[in-house]
């Protein structure tokens, strides 16, 4: 079974009614929730944690992190940040979900900005499909609507990402590219565009099953990683 | 200095008025005259040419060949289209405009239906530059507007691009990846959105940079292309 | 189970004793067997039967198809290809060997002439894995050797794939990028180098492997296709 | 004309006498000295240097900064490597040579180990070309030889490049994605791989060669760069 660990910043939740009435127990607890309903093994960690929830041994337990950050970004401790690095290196997936795209974690596994353009209109967007045989999309219709989504604009300033499943349409006028894979070192990473504290987008069955397509995609393989550092001669 | 043919199905310019009034020397003739007030040199060639215009001669003397097509994509003919395939396979560069999309010269290219969503409904777009250092995109802005193009929808069936340079925006809710780049063989390949028949987009100063970088960019380099076939060892 | 055709050409293995030898029953049974142990429904299909084997109702109940070609690839009707290739657009997944690389759907899929260098010389190969979390990888080392194999030097005149898994060193000086990802409408491609009819490949337990890896990646996933053509619009 | 900076670490120079015979002004002069010939306006730059020689005025009056390093990439400030990052993202190009690799700039904007096999051997390589329209391999032959340059062996632990360009082949039987392309932000990077401090790479014309073509490729252009961060609605 595959293992999940759901980490949150969890700081809206505790001091913004709007987010409270809508995620009374933190965004983790409904992300946990939903996925509590599949087969997985899901476990939560916030940032006022101990070691933020993510000691050495719940990342060596964990296949798929899931993270959500905002308001905190800065807190989060840089060797914390190290450790994250080095188990998606090792293999472990990633998957980033909204505003984590200016987490620390992000930004180093990136070495770009991550930077965006956003608004926080209340309006409504529409996520097109553009990889209709990629597996993260399995299940999904080739657009999904969510009545209320911060927009998030183009240009995003992350590396060309190996797969481009995702772009978002904003009525007022924008464009993002809002589901994208890649891969460091063993490990696989989807950023994934949806999730405004302010708005239940984690509470649509869509962004749902994509969340639970992208932890298939990213859980890790058995496979062999390789050797480093000097290397004997195969040949004579 | 680049050799540039524009090919023109050159139809909706002899039986449609609002065309003609748009283009009444044909949609050719115009993209010529924007390209001829820059280091260009320029032919047009047109469906109804013997040949369609493109004798072994023409090919072998364009560096870059613009592609403009619609109603009459089926009138091509078969030879013809795998002329120009090979021209491209050997260096020639190819930019492909608005439904050159459906013409069989892009299709065998990408190996796909090349399908997509359309809508003829007079409103705007808003091309967003999702790749800002490509030399494709120099001297354009982060986003152009038109005021009237027809819409094209995801999905778009083609190949994941090796570039993704232009994501459109349109009001009716849609997005489409309208600006991309391919290699094939050792040919450079430019789609580009812009340019229904019945609008007057091949007169926008936006459009027109653009099919100027993109020339530069697909135009054939001093490289020494490989043998293919029964090869010696290099080694003992 | 996924449903797996075996195409094989099926020619060398009746006139040449050396590949006689190895395959007796031909490169199709051969590995029809290996995949046989495993949780695939599997079924052969030869050049010289009615529709060469691929008749609609096959293709239909084929998830994934594999393709061994060489010494006939002219004698591929052009009907039954463009059947296969049409497969390939609604979802099937397709896995190309060896000198399947010059058949006629291999070339219509990817647009170039999939030309290369080769030499068959009876030495052996390195194949190296270049990415090595991929599900294609799982399960082999960092790369594996092959006792014989027909050397295949670059240039292979392909597009860029989306991923490069295997790349492939050879004693005679060359390398060549031997294990590689398309996808194409709604169809995964997967090149695999190693399989030529005097060696055998496909008694390798590293290549069985990987071809089994490969079908689990090239097999259709429940997604739902996409709409084209006219469109309305989704907004006021 | 494109203004570049050589930067080199300069200490095998000082201190190791065979290198001293191969570069006895140090490796960042005899590549500066085969820029020269061309149409760069170059300087030098190196570790001991204030500042390591990168101060801000010398960045922002860098197009394109070449990178060597080796034994030292520890003392490399902290602050510069930040300060280098943000003009790369601005649009400086940067071309990373050889054991640059594991330098801090590199392994910032990869976001990975940047590991890989090595060993110190004096064989010879020779460098094959799998991309060969790309103006980086503009007048380079399908493949090129060094009589002498370190192995470098996959798995190379980087991103996959937005472009390969270069395979490399060793004859104790390694392969190596010797020259690949990335852009981050609006910089375009540049990986090439000859250039161990005791053999003469950088007297290989093929080596000079690719590296003034990838100068051309990696220098901005102009290009209106984004704006990000809040966005008022384009559309009513």
């Amino acid at each position: 079974m595959i293992q999940v660990t759901v980490w949150n910043e969890f700081r809206h939740e505790k001091t913004d009614e709007t987010v409270q009435a809508i995620y009374p127990n933190g965004i983790h607890e409904q992300i946990a929730s939903f996925l509590g309903e599949d087969q997985f093994e899901v476990r939560t960690a916030t940032l006022d944690e101990e070691e933020h929830g993510l000691t050495e041994e719940v990342l060596n337990e964990t296949d798929v992190l899931i993270w959500w950050g905002h308001m905190a970004h800065d807190e989060v401790a840089d060797d914390i940040v190290e450790r994250v690095q080095n188990r998606v290196l090792q293999g472990m997936g990633l998957i980033v979900l909204h505003s984590g795209h200016f987490s620390k974690i992000f930004k180093k596994l990136m070495g770009t900005s991550c930077d965006l353009k956003w608004r926080e209109d209340g309006r409504h967007t529409r996520v097109w499909n553009v990889n209709p045989s990629h597996p993260i999309a399995e299940g999904v219709s080739e657009y999904f609507e969510l009545e209320q989504e911060e927009m998030y604009g183009e240009h995003f300033d992350v590396p060309a990402p190996d797969e481009l499943i995702f772009v978002s349409w904003f009525p007022g006028g924008e464009v993002f590219r809002s589901g994208m894979t890649y891969r460091r070192g063993n490990g696989k990473i989807f950023y994934f565009q949806p999730g405004h504290e302010t708005y239940p987008s984690y509470y649509s069955k869509d962004v749902q099953r994509v969340i639970k397509n992208g932890i298939h995609w990213c859980a890790p393989t058995e496979n062999h990683y390789p050797s480093y550092g000097h290397f004997e001669s195969l040949e004579k």
